[in-house]
């Protein structure tokens, strides 16, 4: 049976014995012809070289698992003076090639943002003047094995990252790029700052826009930042993970399908399924707090969140990555702000101190200074910092939300008084807070409500919530919401429901803040938002 | 600002402090008739009752963290002997309410699926006979708050999975259950067995069916064999990335909406975006190869995948959470099975491990034998698998797909020989393989791919992938697709590819199995299948 884990085979007609061996018989022809054209493309590049064993391009059968062999590749980030004499193979990328006359030739391979220099010289009986043509000849960004021994030179290498050089005595290619690709890898690694000198000094590089690294992503994503970016992006899930899962939640996942046209009005994504009107979740806010309902006590999920709004802003996507939390609350939200506070410190902690090359990675591109964050994080109230706003010259309504630049304004007031970039502001105006918001006790204008902040920008949004039923509808009819649609909600407080609070953080934002940059495009994989779709 | 990350208020209208303040005294108001309400429910039962503060409701304030104390409440399941005479504040659920005349009742509080009984009697100056009548009232799935003292009765409880009483001195009801629930906990609970012995003695008792569960599957996963379920679930997505992540593989998210309408044909929801056709992700294929080609080497996703088929089977399901993962291959596609071998022998090894309890738990209420599987996973071709039916008696096509039963026998004949119910059966018929399969290099009828079984079902597929461009176009060709629609998953192979493989698993799937679980909706916390989308 086909798997329901890999995507099925897009036609998948049950195939007769007569149907399979026709088909077989026209994949051997296919086969043979791809054979051919891959020997005359160099395999054996020049058949009067006796040494023609030792490089040229690797023949297709070979790349079909032909032989059931464990060679010893290295790491090429993993290769290292005290290797010296040591004979390696690796497989990276051609990253740039050079020949000296004829007799001589520089590749420098890379592998996981890590580059080695290779170095491919004549040698009776050992490297001919033809394998340093055909070195000579391979197009960036090709796949390549490189067999040789390790050797230190004895000034620096600056063009790669390892300290060692291969004496190259053998080097295939696994697989060619196009001679001409859509962007230079040299051309999408370079900073601004790089940029700037050399105009300074007259010339004149090339500067790749967002958009065409976006169209060509498969290319982009290999510069060294990129690398870095999404490597930081893994651990940073990872370290919300396993903290979670040592604070005694569980992982959950919550569908995406959900029934009706949702609570999110025009943001929403809508679609037909099987007959019936249906939606993308905008957020897995009320399949978490059913979970609770359901004694799961602490849960988190890590999944995708669809927003169909139509910003055009710097941190707004269609599709983003959110890390979730709800949790039972015994006495107060603060609960909720502790697992907050201790889950950001130990994550910033942990990143930098085990993704310190991708950091710096990423800085030689996008230069950023490191987050500055307390040990146990600021809290203020929405009040004080309309306060401390106000006292700066800055006048806003108590009641109403902050808008970005104010956001952005009261970081810097926190960060010169506090000397923090990280800090959550609780106790938000009831008015500009979602309708299952839980009002303060002592002031229903309030709510017990928060949202977190990195260098300016708003990352976390969470709360106590209502899990009062009678509340709970009361607040929606307040709001304007028609309860009929959210009546599986409602009911599902009303089988006994624990006091319970949680809160929502994008995946990318915390990235891209972290990191200091400026743009989320630059922290997911492949973006969404409302021009882009593919690839 | 409002968050991106939680799910956005339905209507959120800029507010005056003028209209901030008539919320505010609307909801005063409100919040007043509440008070009143819940202090008539109950706050204080009977005011002659001068120990009428030991219990009654809680009202609202104070359920709205008016006190920011963290108050040391001990987990039911923590509760043992040795803390025999200490004081302790549990909160749970009131799950069954016995008195005994009206000077005492008894109390099963549970949390997380465990359950410890308190014992109300009467006491001059300490416990009232109203407060033994509260407690006799109170609606089965109400949170309590109970206080007491612990103490070790002499002969076993039965009603309850901790050996210790506690004797109660104060009980609090935090949030009442409706009087009626749509499902008891205890019918929900019950295993087929009971039911059966049950009826031989003359006693109907009743089955909650698999429809009314889901329909209130906020009741359901309350149940033992649930809590244990979902648990499961959250460790096996938890091994699956501890262990790639040692494995050097790194996590990433690709996007769910896709332009066009995908290679899926009718099995694919279809969208509008932005007025552009797009469709839900079926599996992450596509995107996680071009993450291979983007150099990071080894990835993995979890995630949703979406497949709109109308399969009303045991073990299909419209959006299911897909395990992903994709590596570079450096000779041969068993690279890909050896970490398939690794990582689920080392998954059963630690769920067996450090799951006991929750795997017991499932068992109670659907027993199943533990899963029998090798220290090496056996490998065996599709040929030889075939060999094995014809031997058996069974002749199927050599050449095309295995049905769902005759993967059962060929489980039941593997188990015999080799004493395993997990096993990896390769190189499929390139015929019933999806067309970016790698064909063998000795034989194209036959390709690089490979199913896995637990208990004689599928729950992996895999394969080594083409990475060549022209072959994968022709074979494409060959399969009927048009290659417009599919270009840029092609044009990603342009620009250096390395050889690559992967597999997806399906995570309920391996749930289901692992536990010998006949329906997959027991495994999906909120399954969505052609005929459901809700709750």
């Amino acid at each position: 049976m086909s798997s329901e884990a890999e995507a099925p085979p897009p036609e998948q007609p049950k195939v007769s014995k007569k149907a399979a061996k026709k088909e077989e018989a026209k994949l051997e022809k296919l086969r043979r012809r791809l054979e051919a054209s891959s020997a005359v493309a160099g395999a054996a590049p020049d058949e009067e070289d006796p040494l023609a064993g030792n490089y040229g391009e690797v023949p297709l059968p070979e790349l079909q698992s032909k032989e059931e062999v464990r060679e010893p590749y290295t790491a090429i980030g993993a290769l290292a003076e005290e290797m010296k004499d040591e004979t390696v193979v690796v497989r990276g990328r051609a990253q740039t090639i050079r020949a000296v006359g004829k007799k001589m030739a520089f590749v420098v391979v890379r592998e996981k943002g890590f580059t080695v220099q290779c170095v491919v010289t004549e040698k009776e009986g050992l490297v001919s003047r033809q394998m340093v043509k055909f070195v000579a000849s391979l197009n960036r960004e090709s796949i390549v094995d490189v067999h040789g021994s390790l050797t230190v030179p004895s000034s620096p290498i600056k063009g790669a990252t390892q300290q060692v050089e291969i004496q190259v005595s053998k080097i295939y290619c696994v697989n060619k790029a196009l001679p001409t690709l859509p962007i230079n890898l040299e051309d999408a690694a370079r900073s601004e700052a790089e940029i700037e000198k050399a105009l300074q000094a007259g010339e004149q590089l090339v500067r790749v826009n967002q958009d065409t690294r976006l169209n060509f992503r498969v290319l982009d994503i290999r510069t060294p930042a990129n690398q870095g970016i999404f490597r930081i992006q893994s651990q940073v899930g990872n370290i919300f993970r396993q903290f979670l899962l040592s604070e005694d939640f569980i992982e959950i996942h919550t569908p995406k399908l959900i029934a009706g046209s949702s609570e999110g009005g025009s943001a929403v994504f809508k679609l037909d399924y099987k007959g019936r009107p249906a939606c993308l979740a905008q957020s897995p806010q009320l399949h978490k707090q059913m979970a609770i309902c359901g004694d799961f006590g602490r849960v988190f999920e890590i999944g995708p969140v669809f927003r169909a709004e139509d910003s055009f802003t710097h941190r707004h996507l269609c599709e983003f990555t959110g890390l979730d939390v709800e949790m039972e609350i015994k006495k107060h939200y603060s609960e909720v702000m502790d697992i907050v506070d201790q889950l950001f410190v130990k994550m910033f902690d942990s990143l930098n101190a085990s993704c310190k090359k991708e950091l710096e990675a990423v800085g030689r591109q996008y230069p950023f200074e490191p987050l500055k964050y307390l040990r146990k994080t600021l809290r203020l109230t929405f009040q004080e910092g309309v306060q401390m706003l106000k006292d700066a010259g800055i006048e806003i309504d108590p009641f109403g939300d902050l808008s970005t630049e104010v956001e952005r304004k009261l970081g810097q007031l926190v960060l010169e008084k506090y000397g923090t970039e990280f800090y959550i502001l609780h106790r938000y105006p009831f008015a500009v807070r979602p309708f299952y918001t839980m009002p303060c006790y002592d002031d229903p204008a309030y709510s017990n409500s928060f949202d977190v902040f990195i260098r300016g920008e708003e990352i976390i949004s969470g709360a106590q919530r209502v899990h009062v039923p009678e509340l709970l509808t009361k607040q929606a009819e307040a709001k304007g919401i028609d309860v009929k649609t959210i009546e599986t909600y409602i009911d599902s407080f009303r089988y006994g429901a624990p006091p319970h609070g949680g809160f929502g953080v994008g995946l990318e934002r915390v990235v891209m803040l972290f990191c200091g940059l400026n743009n989320i495009r630059k922290t997911s994989l492949f973006p969404r938002d409302p021009l882009r779709i593919s690839p």
